[in-house]
């Protein structure tokens, strides 16, 4: 008998169906028995006979179990509400369960601590909460290639891994190639700029990875990007337009495609306003001051109370906004390929994006000449030799571009008010964790 | 004054415009000239005076300009042809190139050796030809999510990072993960199978790295593969039928969104004919033997000379088909998780679809039974202590589940008759190369 789905059962009533599913929880009363039955769709309650109990018998929770029976009209306190169960007439144990579930997953939420939930994926991403965090984090990817495909962006798959440190930080992770010493791309930005000479405009999901030495709830060793590279662009007005579309795309995909989700999360999406708004760095700072009493201002960058008061509070409360532009960054908080402003040498044109809690997004204008280049690395102390192949690009003629790159699982993590990014992560890795 | 796309031209005839774009070649007629200009849309003619050709002195090719001028009819040997052409009023360098350009692009083909086409991406990725290459690679993917998601399967971002080897190989990259030693994933399965506890059915583009010690023309250090993994399917009948609609959906997408691509590579796409061929490994070694007239009969495997005789001449002979499925291997031949048969210890649930040229899917049914999983990875002659997520995951019961991985360059590479996979990456990596 072909499988039923159990969302699909109350259209079923009288008839016999198969459905396939885990042993969710099991109420034995010795002479019959009640068991729930869990498949990606939902819950369904089948009542079992002694014989059917005794097939169970010394198996635990997260059995694979496939149960063939009438769906018939289930007895409801509320009248007003039409329930259906199963009156079992076979049962079939397709996977057993010997050992004792490590994680309760059968109550409405999951009461362990982090390392426990990760340590025990297997299980806990069952969880129809844990199930629906990566619901929601696809269909944020769906609409944003969707965004970028509509635009006439050319989607592009990123290389892994590199032979140089290819943004000459020290947090790289190497990799033994044949006795020589690969690296981990720390990001995809070299190959966004070669492409700027082939399809003008350019998107991708990269891979990322860090070496950082600290554990915080906002950083993971290992970590996608949503990467946008464009050029014949003249300013970071041009990007952050098509970045603020390309977000409000992404929600809305997720409001479209995920509703059962965010109803069982309990989401409150963040509000978009009319428009995000873009303030200059310092101006973030003196209000920060004023509004909230904390002076940070004359440093160089927010600190992660100011960018959750910035993005939860200013912006949401004078622009009905969970996401700020923040603008006028300082070179020497910014890679070596940002632009400097040709106007003001202590400025670049780049900018980040806070939403809903943290940064997001880092993007902006590159430099896209050799001899501003080359001028520019000399500048920060690096080694030209170490970056050799971003000045190869820069000799053939890389047009006026810019760009930007979104965090998947901090974007993830933020919109659904998640504690820790590892949260937003399907098998996250960190310092302590490789597995599964 | 806003930019206009090459390929729009025609319809500015006798407005002034502004192109933006690379020289792609130059004439120098001493009082005049002849340039054209290449944008990601076309190429252009724009006609220069001589103080424009003076501002072009001593840059090369690849310079990056914006030509601002009337759009003329263009005089054409043939009157049936309507042509335009750009007289300049006014030429800007946005991003001039100084140093010879290694390797001419201006040519209808790059007559280059792949050595010499792959250390010069920056310049060869420009040529359209190359460009086409990647258009399509990324059609490809497009069509394969949207089938997917249209079936309703869940979409996952899988890690790169793992702890132990995947697979129980040799071939493993090793990374200095903070003092200790972790690996490189070499395939998905892990996580494929652990998502089936949660989505019963997921797909997605993995990363894939095989520290191999030979250079072919069908090997890659790091490749993508399309990965499919679903779970309470029976036989590897209804995993070959989702795989075949994948492949018709993919080449259906390519047809749709590339046919420029198509006439410029002049790619002849392989027969789909009414049913991919299903065969048993044994039988497709008897009719290499009885109708190519070579004997690899009793080899548990396929040659490459077989591969490409199976798909391009029986399968395009017999069913007017460039694919085809190949079953019936031996367990020795196959992963550890790969599912025996229940009715012959010597063959397993498994196939492999050779692809308009060479292999480009392994699949089949996997062992989802602990005690099962247990004793073959001991008749394999593994240690059980390298596959404790493998067994983890087993214990808590996955239904009976399969899936398929295509390799997306290899696709790629046989769809366009590529001579080599190298071709078919934007950014390839072997054993000796890791640049760009």
């Amino acid at each position: 008998m072909p499988r039923a789905l159990i969302k699909d059962l109350p259209s079923k009533l009288g008839q016999v169906v198969t459905i396939k599913g885990w042993l969710n929880t099991l109420r034995d009363m010795s002479k019959f028995g009640f068991a729930i039955i869990r498949d990606r769709s939902g819950l369904a309650q089948t009542v079992l006979n002694a014989e059917q109990l005794t097939q169970l018998h010394g198996l635990q929770v997260e059995t694979v179990v496939a149960a063939t029976g009438l769906i018939v009209e289930k007895k409801s306190k509320d009248p007003l509400v039409k329930e259906v169960e199963m009156q079992v007439e076979t049962l079939e144990i397709l996977s057993p369960v010997v050992d004792v579930v490590p994680v309760e997953i059968g109550k409405p939420d999951i009461d362990v601590n982090l390392d426990t939930l990760l340590d025990n994926r297997v299980i806990t991403l069952r969880h129809p909460k844990q199930r629906a965090i990566f619901r929601v984090q696809a269909a944020l990817v769906h609409g944003y290639r969707a965004f970028m495909e509509a635009a006439g962006y050319t989607e592009i798959f990123f290389p892994v891994l590199a032979g140089a440190a290819s943004e000459g930080g020290a947090e790289f992770f190497k990799v033994d190639y044949y006795g020589r010493e690969a690296t981990l791309t720390q990001s995809a930005q070299l190959y966004k700029q070669i492409t700027m000479g082939v399809y003008e405009g350019v998107y991708g999901l990269s891979y990322s990875f860090r070496a950082e030495k600290f554990a915080t709830s906002r950083h993971l060793t290992e970590f996608n990007q949503l990467e946008f590279e464009v050029c014949f662009v003249d300013n970071i007005d041009e990007l952050m337009d098509i970045e603020e579309a390309a977000i409000r795309a992404m929600i809305a995909t997720v409001k479209q495609d995920c509703a059962v989700e965010l109803k069982l999360l309990e989401t409150v999406l963040p509000p978009l306003g009319e428009k995000f708004p873009r303030i200059k760095l310092a101006e973030a700072l003196i209000a920060y001051r004023d509004e909230a009493g904390v002076d940070e201002t004359g440093e160089p960058d927010l600190s992660p109370a100011a960018e959750r008061w910035l993005s939860k509070e200013w912006a949401s409360k004078h622009h009905n906004c969970g996401f700020v532009f923040v603008t006028d960054w300082t070179p020497a908080k910014r890679p070596f390929y940002a632009k400097v402003d040709p106007a003001d040498p202590n400025n670049t044109l780049t900018f980040d994006v806070i939403g809903w809690g943290s940064e997001i997004t880092s993007g902006g204008m590159r430099i896209n000449r050799y001899d501003e280049q080359l001028a520019r690395i000399v500048e920060k102390g690096l080694d030209p030799a170490a970056f050799e192949d971003y000045l190869t690009m820069h000799k053939y003629g890389i047009p006026p571009e810019g760009g930007f790159a979104i965090g998947l699982q901090r974007l993830t993590q933020n919109i659904l008010g998640l504690a820790n990014v590892k949260e937003a992560t399907i098998f996250p890795r960190d310092v302590q964790r490789l597995r599964p």
